[in-house]
């Protein structure tokens, strides 16, 4: 620990060596220093970043608490490898470079798009959609091991990238329900956890909080086993998308989470290691109602907060290039000194 | 009015058709939808997009309302043409071509940087400093009237770079003092407008509230008389800044705006012409306590609040990014239709 306290203070120095009037960058400058403390590197360096975007079915979707089909899923996987869904408009924008994991979509692979591909597709695909897991267990205990152990390799995949910084997207049919299960299971209430989504009608809600309600108590899982709460109610994108955040304990890349249901597989990570805390990112706030409060018990501040609720790692992609434009600020900017600035000393009004 | 009611309705229309459910890009559809009606297209372009930084110094210096020395604006407005200020790092890491305009620094002009210049520099000179409004009025009638004709060339000159959005920055010692009189002289409470900028300590506020408070008595310019109010109390940077805001009008440009001294010259411009709205952006709210209240009387919310202070346009820089965003998605995103998406019509859940 003694580095990171050396690391901290330097950074600190640094930021206060520049031309502004001290703090007044706000949390980018948080930010920054996160990020040195995470590269243990003062100032922080920039490079390539990525997101990965993990898809799978859940079999939940079966009890009618959704209003899309399945089918979607699959649809939506496509669209992005053809570049038409929302995180390739706004993740090229803000310069990242898009992965869709199959990570336990129905049905056969993907072809291979070729050359055409606008997202990189990494086929991964640990089950035919996961189990409902109102009926019976989502996933059996070696599907969450692999799904889990193919999550670590891919965070070995981004280092071997070059990205100094990763963000998590999600999608599926059924993956509100799903995170709401997980973290009732964790001990939230199930009146915060579940949420209409978007736009189911009242009955609709009632009924998935219902759902959700009567198989975490059919389960039984010990609130803090994150892999038993992945293994009964969760799902392979889940299970491989917490594999992933502990995979990127010790190689230096911050990771920006999502929505609700990217958190929600963050906070099964944080049950198993807390340390993840240490290198993670909110993105954003989104409108769905109980990601404020898996938030708030990881201490983790958003970003932005712009009633997003799309997925796909949309508000992380919006939410991570403000860290990049906080880490090119303590990168770029000119000294006190060299710039022959007066009042580095003064910390003054404005300057 | 007509037209426009029609541009909402395509617009809306339009995002609906996305591969998204429906509303679930959040804020990002209402500034997608307000871009739309300011350059009357659907969806709207996205091209060049353009800062502007408007240097002055302000008499008010004079009466010690800082901790910095006048002698800074000068010191910084080389730094920003040299690359080494907040604006250039954040500005070019998000995009945004950069603009100073000496609107009233004081001393000479700046030397010619060449082709070493990392910021257009524009020379526009009112005054060699505005006067201490404590102690005289701060420019002369026909000084207004000149620095808002230059501004608003300025808006001419962004038409003409073709770009499609710019931001407002601003630069000088003393111009927290400087808006916080002109918007008491407004109307607003004078607790709530002055601050202690950044790190002022409490006598220092005092004493500033103070030579604000007596400044604003001595004039007794009418409240909704924006252009007197900048004669008395403002300086050469704010009327450039709010005539650059007018001349906006009708060119199809929407315009991002900064902390609180580049919000008082909007709400002047505000004052003079209320349809300047229609294109006005709030790019973050800063940690400064008026700047939030002054928006809200515009009925202006901020796109993003990361308890920055810094000014320079580096706010307005990073929610200026997020409307570009937006219109990314509005622009690039498949349709339903021509992905072969199911659930257009269900605007279901998650898709």
């Amino acid at each position: 620990m003694a580095t990171e306290k050396v690391i901290e203070q330097q950074m600190l120095e640094h930021l206060d060596s520049l031309t502004k009037p001290r703090g007044s960058l706000g949390k980018l400058e948080e930010y920054a220093l996160k990020m040195a403390k995470i590269q243990g590197k003062v100032p922080p360096r920039v490079g390539k970043k990525g997101i990965y975007v993990f898809a799978g079915d859940h079999g939940i979707a079966e009890e009618g608490v959704s209003l899309s089909p399945q089918e979607v899923t699959r649809q939506m996987v496509t669209n992005m490898i053809q570049g038409g869904a929302g995180i390739n408009a706004i993740g090229e924008g803000a310069g990242w470079e898009i992965a869709v994991v199959d990570a336990g979509v129905k049905g056969d692979g993907f072809p291979d798009a070729g050359p055409d591909a606008k997202s990189r597709l990494i086929r991964a695909k640990i089950v035919q959609g996961s189990r409902n897991f109102y009926r019976e267990p989502a996933l059996t205990a070696e599907e969450v091991v692999r799904a889990m152990a193919w999550g670590a390799d891919l965070a070995k995949d981004a280092e071997d990238r070059g990205y100094y910084l990763v963000a998590i997207g999600d999608l599926g049919i059924g993956n509100t329900a799903t995170a709401a299960a997980m973290l009732t299971a964790a001990g939230f209430l199930p009146e915060d956890m579940v949420d209409r989504g978007t736009n189911i009608d009242n009955a609709m809600l009632d009924h998935k909080r219902q759902v959700v309600t009567e198989a975490v108590a059919r389960w039984k899982c010990p609130p803090s086993d994150g892999e038993a709460i992945l293994t009964k109610l969760g799902s392979a994108d889940y299970a491989m998308m917490a594999g992933f955040i502990l995979g990127l304990e010790d190689r230096g890349i911050g990771c920006v989470l999502d929505g609700f249901p990217v958190s929600s597989a963050a906070y099964m990570a944080y049950l198993i290691n807390p340390m993840v805390l240490k290198y993670l990112f909110a993105g954003h706030l989104s409108k769905v109602r109980g990601h404020g409060i898996v938030l708030t018990h990881m201490r983790l501040e958003p970003i932005v907060s712009l009633d997003m609720h799309l997925g796909e790692g949309t508000g992380a992609a919006i939410g991570g290039q403000i860290i990049e434009l906080a880490l090119l600020s303590a990168l770029n900017m000119a000294s006190f000194k060299s710039a022959g600035v007066s009042g580095g000393d003064l910390q003054g009004e404005r300057y």
